[in-house]
């Protein structure tokens, strides 16, 4: 196995040498250490082992992330997001190309439900990405709509963790573009690129109301259509607008014109991206970026541990038995009888 | 303003008579009763303002909907889902336009962020909908990707109570099919319609796994392709097997095969969704499903504000600030520190 370092320059201790050579094996499950060694050895059904454990909340799943979280930080995270139609999963299937062809190996979180990657589009585009799915180099996550305790966030979240300590060198989070949680998946990638279209002035003004902020790449693909001039103007000066009070050598989010279906673009997206990367690490912006990654996924799993057993005492109440009944016969109006029950909690101490 | 009957039969007493010959106008907000009337007599700018006081937690919100729930549950809600590019928008369109000829009000929520409803879509679609945008019978409200405190599903549950307080006959909801909320979204309307296409196996095998429980009606869309009968077969053996142990009488979903960007099998659709309101009525099964809804609500408004409370106290404690910064700064996972901190709460006695 090549030496790793992560993304601090530290040389990583990879558990194996630690199996052998600590003596706290008899304290922990010898499967976590286990599974903890094949998932950092990149081996693929562990890795997806884990990763439904996480979504389960299985508590295996957290104990061998425990043993991982050191190694992880080395791969750079990149998010993709857009209007839907856009060509998100086109575009990320050339930049999957172009990675591989610069010798990375890439990892893929598919949170886009109509994205081939997590099976929702049509035939064609699936064809187009098997070839990435029979790439030992390439390892596909599709997030699925359901199952996942505590959301989506918080799942991909896990996942990034999962294939960032197998050791794949970026990571690629596809997502709808609309969407809550999803706007604040990407957002917390370490490079969020936007994916446009031209021809459409309401794109733009999509794009300004809900993603602007987000954007650090702009991505303006079906480049060949009417109109991608006006659009690329458009979104470089609503792009000017957003960054002109930031300070000297801040970065400026370039707009690249792109023809994925026709895998044009790809390299200049993918130096776009690189420039990106150089910057956050030279403003040392990216350990804030992933600092407020950690603390997101942090606070997502301690408000879900507070719901439940705070849920369980209010259910729990005596008087709780007739606010509830009140609900079920539709006479009491679901925000009052919470209202209700919350108020009484707080009498109550709780 | 017509008399007006609630989903039991009972005759509705409207604000506006309380507000006339009670006496207890001086225990609430004026204000709060005057809105409630507006929203009553079918008016759209306070229809509006309520459900956008309710997505933001405005305490006016819940004191509003407090008076107007006792006149609710008049209305059927009609869900409507499926794959992307199935066409649920153009169907929708076409349920429209049919229950309208049929002398209906009607209310559509739209919870798809493609849906031409809620401006997601090309511009073409966008057209076809104006017809229905600029007819007062017919409320439009798209429930935006951001700024709903409490999700989706909650929000859009409360739209529809505001809606059905409105006046309208029938609300339909769409929503994208993909994601746990909205399938629970749509799976506690009255009747759940599944879009299908045909010539797409995988369909049937993605409808099978997520979606083939809620399903009350399915309609196979664009049944002038190829493939369409062998489509339609292999969703009647499905459905065949799912409800071959229930009871005599049961409700056996319906395939009803249209086309609806041609405006055909409208009526056969609408009249299988009436088949199924009259056999819920007739089972008493409609007043379940009503229930069932309401305990969503309540379960979810409960749940986040146990959340917000057990939160703060468990960040206030002297001893999250080392956990929280450890997070931040990437040497504790967040999962470890999730659990450390709750089982301190536990400890704590909180």
């Amino acid at each position: 196995m090549r030496s790793r370092e992560d993304w601090r320059g530290h040389p990583m201790r990879l558990p194996s040498a630690r199996f052998a050579s600590s003596g706290d094996v008899s304290v922990k499950d010898p499967n976590t250490l286990e599974i903890a060694s094949r998932v950092l050895a990149g081996e693929v059904p562990a890795g997806a082992r884990l990763i439904r454990w996480l979504e389960d909340d299985d508590p295996r799943g957290a104990a061998v992330l425990a043993e991982l979280y050191p190694h992880t930080g080395r791969a750079r995270v990149v998010g993709i997001t857009g209007a839907p139609g856009a060509g998100k999963s086109t575009l990320a299937g050339m930049l999957i190309g172009e990675l591989r062809a610069r010798g990375q190996k890439v990892g893929v979180v598919a949170v886009d439900p109509s994205s081939p990657f997590s099976g929702g589009a049509v035939l064609g585009d699936r064809i187009r990405m098997q070839q990435h799915a029979a790439d030992p180099g390439v390892f596909i996550r599709s997030m699925g709509s359901r199952g996942q305790h505590g959301g989506l966030a918080r799942a991909s979240f896990d996942a990034l963790l999962v294939l960032d300590a197998m050791g794949y060198d970026t990571i690629l989070v596809e997502t709808v573009g609309v969407g809550q949680e999803e706007i604040e998946i990407v957002s917390l990638a370490d490079t969020t690129l936007i994916v446009a279209v031209p021809g459409l002035g309401d794109e733009v003004q999509a794009i300004k109301a809900g993603l602007m902020e987000a954007g650090d790449v702009f991505v303006l693909n079906k480049a060949d259509r009417d109109g991608a001039p006006e659009t690329r103007r458009q979104l470089e000066l609503a792009l000017h607008l957003r960054t002109q009070h930031h300070g000297e050598g801040a970065w400026i989010p370039p707009v690249i014109p792109a023809v994925a279906a026709r895998r044009e673009g790809g390299a200049a997206v993918l130096d776009a991206v690189d420039a990106h990367t150089q910057s956050l690490r030279e403003s040392g912006e990216i350990t804030a970026r992933r600092s407020a990654r950690a603390y997101a996924v942090f606070h997502k799993l301690l408000r879900d541990a507070a719901a439940r057993r705070l849920l369980e005492a209010a259910l729990a109440r005596p008087d709780a038995a007739a606010l509830v009944e009140g609900v079920r016969s539709l006479s009491i109006d679901p925000h009052a009888a919470a209202a209700s029950l919350v108020s009484r909690l707080e009498l109550a101490g709780i």
